[in-house]
């Protein structure tokens, strides 16, 4: 914590002083265009064994984290990508049992987890210990499930957890920052094999698959191979105001069950999830894809 | 032209100077957050009797439609704005014969509606002569349509043409800029009774209803006055990224055709329309809202 206190002393602007601070945050994609966030303060700036790590507070979006260069999660009540990537295979398998998350630091994946009380274990293997321990002093809303009895975490590259354990999960989560820092294996073929084999025969697998707009050789190669090990892909969508584009890309990849036919309605309408996106309509909906998305994927 | 010869003077850069030349466009929401978007040549700067008018050149988006200070169009094949005001009506209504637009000056909805051969006529109403003869000039793909014979456009105040007119339309597009400049009394509900009067006994009003994330008081607002009004009102979305946010939506109100029901597929199959956004699964999927969205038009 004597870090924390430095960087606010060298930090804090004084009073009236306001006016005269002119920063912003660009998230550009080549360079060209992007997304452009006036920052109020510079809340805290890490740098971990694996990456950079910033945490900004604006106006705009409230309290932002930003992992590589990339802005993760905002204060902002702005959850779509952690209900999307979490309910959808949750509302399909009929009983997740044992989950699995790869990645997720900010624990937002988890945390939405936490809200199905058929789910009996969780367990959150992110590479970054300090992207946890940021995420829970700033982003205490997403960072809440870490409490619950039944979620676990461990500091661990995703790809030797996978390789050495022989556990098998009804449902992993792919909650993995964009293939150019620490996570760039975790995109890759020889890994989703291994994965697979850590699904139990009706698993479900969700992948993060990047902007179906930005970043179209990610989408369509990741599609292109998960399809090669599963015999059910299905991208689906949401939008997301902070990511690049705002349109970001789900896989869900299957052993069994069918996101658009065992969608477990009766579960569902029990459960009343607190969501501010996702809903049954919503679930539905991801999954109808506009032309240009389709015709990546055929 | 003698205009376009002295900007163009004014503006050209000489080779190799080009790595000077930092300029970039931002469009912001409360001066806080949005897109920006590098520029590599101002291509015109016009003012009309009505606003502003700067076409822009960028490598991210191609030639960039600026009206008002907000991006209309860009050349970037990114057409799904103009897709999903026009289709979805026209593949719900079964005989489409009169169509009318009010605004739309880019002209890219009128292009696509002339894809439509059961069309019979469509008329462009649009305050602003110089924003047709702008995007005549600079985006030829999207005024190809006024070429065709069944189309025809009007300069005038939308708000007076509705007043004066006798005549009634099948569908009528309300395809405004924002509410800010020349379009704002054309978002209030004694101007939609009128649009309604207009309207044959099965026609149907689309009107583009604003970012559901930036501007939720207009959509909300909006949306609401138009249950008013019209028996059957659905707000339907498209991933636009070059709009605030990257959602936009529109209002689907109805006499009498459900745009969830009465889909039509044999005309729709035989169609083949080419379009990079608009399918059917594209057409259903719009109307599946997240919830903050549905809750906003509960």
């Amino acid at each position: 914590m004597d870090d924390m206190n430095d960087i606010q002393e060298k930090y804090i602007t004084e009073e009236g002083m306001d006016d005269l601070w002119n920063v912003w945050y660009s998230e550009l994609h080549d360079g060209l265009s992007g997304l452009t966030v006036k920052v109020d303060r510079i809340v805290e700036s890490i740098k971990s064994d694996f990456q950079r790590i910033d945490v900004l507070d604006t106006r705009g979006f409230g309290k932002m984290l930003v992992l590589y260069g990339s802005l993760m999660v905002c204060d902002r009540d702005n959850n779509s990508y952690n209900e999307m990537i979490t309910h959808v295979p949750l509302m399909t398998h009929p009983r997740p049992d044992d989950v699995l998350v790869i990645g997720g630091g900010d624990c937002g994946a988890l945390t939405e987890i936490m809200k199905h009380p058929e789910v009996k274990s969780c367990l959150m293997c992110e590479i970054d210990r300090k992207v946890v321990e940021t995420s829970q002093r700033h982003f205490p809303h997403l960072t809440a499930g870490l409490a619950d009895p039944r979620a676990r975490v461990i500091y661990q590259d995703g790809k030797k957890f996978i390789e050495d354990t022989n556990a098998r999960y009804d449902v992993i989560l792919l909650d993995l920052s964009d293939p150019v820092g620490p996570a760039a294996d975790l995109f890759q073929k020889p890994f989703h094999r291994k994965v697979f084999d850590r699904l139990k025969d009706d698993g479900i697998l969700v992948a993060q698959s990047e902007s179906p707009y930005y970043n179209q050789d990610t989408f369509q190669s990741l599609i292109a191979n998960l399809k090669t090990i599963f015999p059910l892909v299905r991208p689906y969508l949401c939008f997301m105001p902070i990511y690049p584009s705002g349109l970001w890309s789900f896989a869900f990849c299957s052993k069994k069950y069918d996101p658009l036919k065992d969608f477990d309605r009766p579960r569902y309408n029990q459960l009343e999830l607190r969501t501010r996106y996702y809903s049954d309509e919503a679930h539905q909906g991801a999954f109808a894809l506009p032309k240009f998305v389709a015709d990546l994927v055929g």
